[in-house]
């Protein structure tokens, strides 16, 4: 794997298409290329050969028209919080900017739903929701865009309840290989008329078009909300906990697990003092009095599988400081040590091999010696056991590899997948064999039919044809679990 | 459109080749063709050259291995009770009757997932389930298979609250039309890794493989179930109550409006005594506490848009009679005009148009003359509105098709769907491109893609290309709203 090609491997002829239609939007400085060659995560960076910032569907056709006619890789980029490597140039490129598409295109209180330029952050629309008493209900901590959240079907701590991108998003306006702009369905809440372009192209991450806006659905603010603090002995009670309020049908928002690392560097950045034990942090929706009996169940179940004092939160404000200490944990594993980045991992496995998976995964850590902190959208069985690594230490990269491919590779043979909701980008391709066996090659025939000269984000979600390099590829070995 | 050809157009050397593998399960009987040809709808029959009863995923890959050597079309088939033609062989082929492959694969409490085999029924699956408290949501009437369904992404009375089989379905068991077999994805209950493919089968109706396995979402049984009847004096004020029930988040796990004429035959045929104006059939479900709750939310709304006196069930024998009374309201329509067959119209609109869509249909409707009854799932925007047509009066057919026709392009215009929950089946291709648009060629590449012989049940879901056969195709005409 080398660098990119420096800027000048563009043809000139496509650097004058791109300056003629973006003016001063067209850029080749290093400070640009860098910026937007790297993520959130320990991933090298990888600058694109040009950043277009673009303010239209139309200059995005043209942009990829421009970069197709040149054979040009295009890489979509939003605000740049991915964690697997996605907005990399691995094959060098043109950086498509969305984060200037950001209007707030509709919203109709009556339909719940909305529609945005692609560049629009959660925040930003949250913000503007609030007067009408709705919300954007996913939420993967960091603010990240609609466009970016689409194209790695991202989640977050409210999925559980509220569901991820992938039932969240109505419809998608997406610019094609060929510059050509579809629309993948209508608004209407339920249709069957032919494939489901929408879900096609949520989860693509730019490898299949470059989504340019995007519809949503809505949920009105409950009228009441409760949080809660519940610290257990052990992760195990944790998760008994988290399975039994699962299959009892308690229908909470949230139910988040930390270990006593992760609440330990919480209480650190954020200035708290919550208990440096395995830690539930839940909330619930729903009426007034809908709630408390939400919240007196699940007490019953978390105080039978041993649950220490909780601590309960009806006050706004307070329940801010809880999530927003919750969100910055990403921020706080980094305070931990100064000059590392984080390795997030992120598998997903069916809520019955949870407790193994992560049982087995504590010892591996442990053994390992790596500083190591838990955070789990546990409703949903998906967790991420961030790593902190120095990127310049080889060694040190080399030992964390193999250990989140032990980590994968377990998820995958209880029955899970690879990532849960940080995509595939460039760092998990090499699962996808061991995940998805012959179904990949659907996905390769899928690739190649709508992009067949290979310039949308290559790179990204399927790994090259090498045979023989995929982890635990030996001869007739299925990791995957009868079905 | 001519009918199909006889059996002898089967090539012997296929014919010996599939009674090889199946025996007698292979059928090319008058009476077995016959039967595989049609489904419960007006449209007519197709039978197919030859029938194979299949009995496992192995035999599925055989016969399509067979076809495909062959170019000869496969058409899947489960219990036949589709609504849009999807079962006829409109260019000959063999039907693969999936009908024998109704083994529970497993049930797995804790996840709250099953896997069964495609040609178990709801109702199958429902009565194993019972035991353990759990129930299968998806419920469209007529006691279908879970492949069926999942193959025309079906969804029913219950959608409203817990889903389609969009959201349902956890993965599917797919044999493509070289033989091969995939898994769709894992058991995880999210995931970031590739492809949907799970989605881009549900709904593909057979044109891009065939399903033999479907895992599904469980839910749990709810401790408390109240039933309501409410009449209303107009369809507006029944719309205007749901409108308002939904956007103020009330979770109903049910919510059907029928229009005086339905209720009227399903009194006939039912021997019931609901009041002849049209009517919303409710179904709240939760705590004990939280479904009196929400009731009297919901009745509060009600009230306030002129509901008539409303009846509550809290008796599971009368919800039973209630609910079966709504399910036969297909068969109630008939009886109403013997010799006659439902042409169930389906369309789904923004929440924000059904007033408006309905109002006009109706007086389209009322114009008409066709004796019709409506049936709504109106809590997604999802209305049918059945005509009784007798197939061999041309001229009946001829203005139904008109009638038909007019509604769904309304339905676009007003930003909906031509299909809700039926499919495209046969009957629908040519509201295709109104509907979709550019986005229509993206389905014709992954059909071309994945089935390049075109053997996978020819003939449905995408229109042959046959510019300007399209109902509204004038050029430069876009029916769809600006979004």
């Amino acid at each position: 794997m080398s660098d990119g090609p420096p800027a000048s491997a563009l043809a000139p002829a496509l650097l004058e298409r791109l300056r003629a239609l973006l003016g001063g939007r067209l850029s080749t400085s290093e400070a640009d290329r860098a910026h937007h060659g790297h993520d959130e995560s320990w991933h090298p960076a990888r600058p694109p050969d040009a950043v277009a910032r673009v303010a239209s569907t139309e200059e995005v056709q043209a942009v990829v028209r421009a970069c197709a006619a040149h054979r040009v890789p295009v890489i979509p980029f939003g605000v740049g919080t991915s964690l697997e490597g996605h907005v990399g140039a691995v094959r060098g490129g043109v950086c498509i900017d969305l984060s200037g598409m950001n209007r707030i295109i509709a919203v109709r209180p009556q339909d719940l739903d909305a529609t945005v330029e692609a560049g629009v952050t959660r925040k930003q629309l949250n913000a503007d929701l609030r007067d009408l008493g709705l919300f954007f209900a996913v939420d993967p901590g960091a603010d990240a865009t609609l466009g970016g959240m689409a194209a790695t079907r991202a989640s977050g701590t409210n999925a559980v309840r509220y569901g991820t991108m992938r039932e969240t998003v109505v419809s998608l306006g997406v610019v094609l290989a060929d510059g050509s702009f579809i629309r993948t369905a209508s608004r209407a809440r339920k249709s069957s008329a032919g494939y489901d372009l929408t879900r096609l192209f949520v989860g693509s991450e730019g490898t299949l078009g470059v989504i340019t806006d995007v519809t949503v659905r809505l949920f009105g603010i409950p009228e009441a909300v409760l949080g809660a603090v519940c610290p257990f002995p052990s992760i195990a009670q944790a998760v008994a906990t988290v399975i039994e309020a699962i299959q009892s049908g308690l229908p909470m928002a949230r139910i988040e697990l930390m270990d006593s690392n992760t609440v330990r560097a919480v209480n650190a950045f954020s200035k708290l003092a919550y208990a440096e034990t395995p830690t539930l942090f839940l909330e619930f929706h729903g009426s007034p009095a809908g709630v408390e009996e939400q919240a007196r169940n699940f007490a019953a179940i978390a105080d039978s599988h041993g649950a220490q004092a909780m601590q309960w939160s009806r006050d706004q404000a307070e329940r801010s400081r809880l999530w927003q200490a919750r969100h910055n944990v990403h921020y706080a594993f980094l305070a931990q040590r100064p000059g590392a980045k984080v390795w997030p991992t992120d598998v997903c496995v069916p809520i019955s091999a949870l407790a193994e998976c992560l049982a087995a995964t504590e010892k591996d850590m442990a053994e390992t010696g790596f500083y190591s902190a838990l955070v789990g959208h546990v409703g949903d069985g998906n967790f991420h056991w961030g790593f902190l690594v120095r990127p310049e230490d080889a060694a040190e990269v080399a030992a964390a590899e193999r250990l989140n491919e032990r980590l994968v590779m377990r998820a995958i043979r209880l029955g899970g997948t690879c990532t849960g909701e940080h995509g595939v980008g460039h760092g998990k391709r090499k699962f996808m064999p061991p995940e998805h066996g012959e179904a990949l090659s659907v996905m390769r025939t899928i690739k190649a039919a709508l992009d067949p000269h290979g310039i949308m984000n290559p790179g990204k979600v399927l790994p090259d044809a090498e045979p023989g390099a995929e982890p635990g590829a030996e001869p007739g070995a299925d990791p995957r679990p009868a079905r």
